[in-house]
């Protein structure tokens, strides 16, 4: 193991967060909060750490696999265990294991909160909350890695680890410029949907925190009723916004070298579209008769599966309290996930595709066991490797999941709740049902099952492995 | 396609079946009850019809797997279709999608119920409903192959979809030959079982349909209580022969032919009572504030655990009642089952088992690229092909599941029931949670959401393949 590398990448990552502080910071000069002091802090504090440790003088700057997904998986915890401190200095959430679950669920692009009131914190604490979800959205060593040559040519473990899907691979052949285009989309995919807020009449810092949580996919809102007190224009624009961040970033990049015929080919955006129509139709039609007119139905049942299928988890209508078929399929929806390469979380798409078509081949060899049939996707041939590599994803999904719930169990909450908890975590989502519903939240849980919520969030943003090779013990083996 | 073959089979099942209705006929007689006409009129259209399909002139003898496959599930239709009529023509059970669920839950050795209350059915037809447990939990095909050859030497892929497990292979080289052991060791702890329970003071009829329901893992009782007022040695009986029932048979054989080392090295068995014996453990602290002795705690858990992993669902206590962890912790052994080679239903240890040491194997692979580390099961390597098999059945395992919940969800019950309802009809375990709890039943369910109960439990019990198999479309194109 290349330690000097790990710990060398891992003061990076801490300087540039001391930068991101600068944001919420100038914020609370803007509205004269005393959190000046608090923000001013906590960065200084990052600054200097990082600074410390990437100082480390780095002889052999190789990566292999182990090393990149084991620097992703700690880059992350210690972003959020820094991450927590504005809160904790601030008071604002007084509780250590409570200021981490917001903060690792704000990186993980979760949502889920801990508070029963948002609207008693400081804007700029607001707004750095809103902000760690634009942060984790794309992944603070993706950041880095279009500032910088991080290591000795290997940096495609760290690009694997921190981007979501199956078979992640370069947009083009230099990761630098790569992870380039992919912020400059993010970036510029935000800032559309902030100006389109603002012309909608939203408040310039609803706006930019609403954007934050929606590039993110993330979900954390300022105000107690998420979007429920928001326009209908604005709402729809929020709709739009969660399910074009919910698409593989790489088609953009497509669409601006004007390749429109491989957009076009998507198969992977072409189910994900296919599946948000017919849940929003079959939800419209189940609550239909919750609502006075067909188009408040429409919009609360497209903004939903919007925000569910994109793990983004804003809430316009508290749909805990829907029919149980609508509820079923937001449940579906949570574990389905958005496309590989996006924000989102979840299974997502393109693994969920892989799957049927590996149950499909199945049955034609068995039929026909003379047939050589290829899983294709796009038009191209799946590998073998990402087969399996998707086949343990999922394994390990489940068991994750099941240890989740037996031990959150121990608080004797009800099955709903602890079910749709832990699905509400892993998935990045926010909300679930029952106690952790649209107008819950997570406070009542005790602090192992915080510890383990945390847990399933790192899990489900950095898809499974990254976390499982760091507390394997065979990584740490000589 | 050979439909001759098919066909041929078919009518030698049902011939078995109008043979198999002749114990509830003796009953009726004994008991003088008025469904001796039933159970006459009913063994004689099977009779009939079937000795008009097994007549069809075979000149090709051969099958293959497609043939095997769509023989094995059309049979099990067959055999429940007819299986309900005694039910219906004695109007016992009026309605016909009651009736086939009954029956369906019967032979499926599910034990799930539509009837609010078992105790004013005539005996006959208590009998002819445990019975099917018994008939169901080896399989009828199984049991025809160890009274004749069926088919062209290629009966193995008949054994391989009515057995459970990943990888079922003969006892012996000779299939009927094995066969014959099977049947033999099923009969001989069923007999055995029934002798210990008379001698406990248990009335006959009670210890045999008790016997019936324990050895196929079925789990429906002649009482409105289940096996609640049974006493403790009763209770504790059924409690060891329930978990024995769990277990491959061939490790009996083993035992009789003295190979004792064989037995010993079953990693299978050892997880299956490691999990067995943990789980109880776990419950009997959890639960133990709500009893008032120990040793009663202790006889609850150990009886519900032995219930659910072997996917039996008989009952001693409500536990839909006890604290959420127990609760979580028994659906989950809804799901792990018993072992392959069993008459117990759910995913099965060894699969679990399988899919770990897969998980274990990839993070292997990832840390030391270079390792060639091979799966292996019992001290044998498990086959490339076993290891695919074993993920494509999760997977088409997880899909039905969902859609199950999904079609389900239109009745409007709660979450936990639906969940659990799916969960205790497609793992042929009975009792869920809530409404279909250890108190409950199914019949409030539509007609519809019962009509996909029956595709579960035929599903969980011919696990997935051979039912995907017959729907699918490439199964009958040219």
């Amino acid at each position: 193991m290349n330690y000097k590398i790990i710990i060398h990448i891992l003061g990076l990552a801490l300087v540039l967060e001391s930068a991101f502080m600068l944001l919420p910071l100038g914020c609370a000069v803007i509205y004269g909060e005393r959190e000046v002091w608090t923000f001013l802090a906590c960065s200084s504090i990052c600054f200097v750490l990082g600074f410390l440790l990437k100082s480390i003088k780095v002889n052999n700057r190789s990566m292999y696999a182990k090393e990149g997904l084991v620097t992703v998986s700690l880059s992350w915890i210690l972003l959020s265990i820094f991450g927590a401190l504005p809160f904790i200095v601030s008071g604002s959430i007084p509780n250590y294991i409570d200021a981490l679950f917001e903060t690792v669920s704000g990186f993980t692009t979760t949502g889920a909160t801990i508070l029963t009131d948002v609207e008693v914190l400081p804007k700029s604490m607001l707004l750095w909350r809103s902000f760690t979800h634009w942060i984790g959205g794309m992944g603070v060593l993706v950041f880095l890695m279009s500032l910088m040559k991080l290591s000795g040519g290997n940096n495609i473990y760290l690009l694997k680890a921190e981007s979501t899907g199956p078979a992640v691979g370069k947009i083009v052949p230099r990761i630098q410029s790569s992870t380039k285009i992919l912020y400059g989309i993010y970036t510029a995919l935000t800032v559309i949907e902030m100006v389109l807020l603002l012309i909608g009449g939203m408040k310039p810092f609803d706006a930019i925190t609403v954007s934050f949580g929606t590039a993110g996919t993330g979900g954390f809102a300022i105000l107690n009723s998420s979007l429920a007190d928001y326009t209908s224009y604005q709402q729809s624009i929020v709709t739009v916004f969660m399910l074009l961040f919910g698409v593989d970033f790489s088609l953009y990049y497509l669409l601006l070298i004007r390749k429109f015929r491989d957009v076009a080919h998507s198969e992977e955006v072409r189910v994900y579209l296919g599946i948000v129509f017919i849940s929003i139709l079959l939800i419209w039609i189940n609550i239909a008769g919750s609502f006075d007119s067909i188009w408040t139905s429409l919009k609360h049942s497209s903004f939903q599966v919007a925000s569910i299928i994109t793990t983004t988890g804003y809430v316009t209508d508290n749909f805990d309290l829907w029919p149980e078929f609508s509820k079923a399929l937001l449940v579906m929806l949570m574990f389905v996930g958005a496309c590989a390469g996006s924000t989102g979380g979840g299974i997502k798409v393109c693994r969920i595709m892989i799957l049927l078509k590996t149950i499909v081949k199945e049955l034609k060899v068995t039929i026909h066991p003379k047939s050589t049939h290829k899983i294709t996707m796009n038009g191209r041939i799946v590998e073998h490797e990402t087969v399996r590599s998707v086949n343990v994803y999922i394994m390990a999904y489940i068991i994750i999941y099941t240890i989740a719930m037996l031990v959150i169990s121990f608080d004797n909450f009800d099955f709903t709740t602890n079910f749709t908890a832990v699905a509400a975590t892993i998935n990045n989502i926010g909300p679930g049902l029952g106690m952790v519903g649209p107008i819950g939240n997570f406070s009542a849980y005790s602090g192992l099952s915080k510890i383990v919520f945390i847990l399933n969030m790192f899990i489900g943003r950095l898809e499974v492995f990254p976390m499982l090779i760091l507390f394997s013990p065979y990584t740490w083996k000589k």
